[in-house]
């Protein structure tokens, strides 16, 4: 898919928190690295959770709240079905594992190892209290132009 | 981004009536139009509500159940995670406001001012049973030739 | 649309199992088919109801459990928003046949007729313990490799 000049591009937003499209995220992002596209990912909002350390906590009462109720952090997320507070993330992950289906923070690493572009979005992480520190290492911060400039030179751009 | 010849384009389908997820189209779109893009946001299903005056409400019994479910107007429109009977959308703003996010509204009359396509879905209004009087103004009304169109000639195109 | 050479392409990602989204990449999918384009549709996670026949359940209590929660065929699939046990999903139903919107089993018979590929993701087969005889006719089998191929070629690509 390459045609023997510039590398080809893959852009992805990721603005959902919940597991199976984060994970689809990043197995479209994986499996397009491994075509030797260069990959970014934009994450915002809840998407900010796949790439939080664990337990950010903004300072002001409503951070708080929104860090409580949102807790960063991969194993803390849940399919976007079948949650049934936290069953369906149980049962999800299990039968992953039992297919041989590659865990969330393997699948991260994976692009990181890979070369795949994290950004995070400087607005959501301002609305939403999370800093720089709260995020794992390797991560960029970017805005919506950085997405723009990606998107308009991708092969394709998916909104997840 | 311009090859100095026609503008480059983009268009988003807006299919989700979440506050989050229209705010992100409409940033992305003004984004783009900053870009000097020539933007086209298609609204269909919940994404109607953005485009919305306010109440609009169908004439049959099903369409006045459908409208009171699902009032328009953007100042209805709540996030899609942590909503809570309307505390979460309190919340959201609150935040956004604290940290000086262009509020919906305003994003929604930046895209007008930026010469951003609204075009709302035939299909769609037909079975919300949603009439032009019940739009803003300067939105467009088609169908998916339209969106079809003008996503095979984008950049990028997002479904939202 | 068509440059007179090989034909254009469009492609969907269908992760979502909620109606008005498959609904919408249905529809999306027959007008590029309309316009000559050769589309193909990926059905992963949930967007696999879309493709299944019936009542698939897998061998294991897991599997089982899944697939009770997640009963496939397209008359059980409710909208994305004001489901309501059912309820939202036969309203829906109603308005749509009321307003002339041809059915989802429609759509599809007519997204094959048009010779739309429909794809049905191996590793959601593996995890969800959905097999190939769960699937209606003339669905293929693929991975990520398949699509990132599709979308890398497109004129557009959507995550839906």
């Amino acid at each position: 898919m390459s045609n023997g000049n510039a590398p080809e591009k893959a852009s992805l937003v990721v603005l959902s928190g919940d597991m199976d499209k984060v994970m689809a995220a990043f197995i479209i992002a994986n499996g397009a690295a491994a075509f030797d596209m260069k990959v970014t990912m934009f994450f915002t909002f809840w998407g900010l959770k796949a790439i939080q350390k664990g337990n950010p906590t903004g300072k002001s009462v409503m951070g708080k709240m929104l860090g409580m109720m949102n807790r960063g952090g991969l194993d803390r997320i849940g399919p976007s079905r079948l949650n049934m507070g936290g069953m369906g993330r149980w049962m999800f992950k299990k039968m992953m594992r039992k297919r041989n289906v590659m865990p969330l923070p393997e699948l991260v690493r994976q692009a990181r190892e890979q070369g795949v572009r994290l950004i995070a979005c400087d607005m959501s992480m301002n609305v939403m209290e999370i800093s720089k520190e709260d995020l794992i290492d390797g991560v960029e911060i970017g805005g919506v132009a950085t997405y723009i400039a990606e998107a308009s030179e991708s092969k394709f751009s998916l909104f997840i």
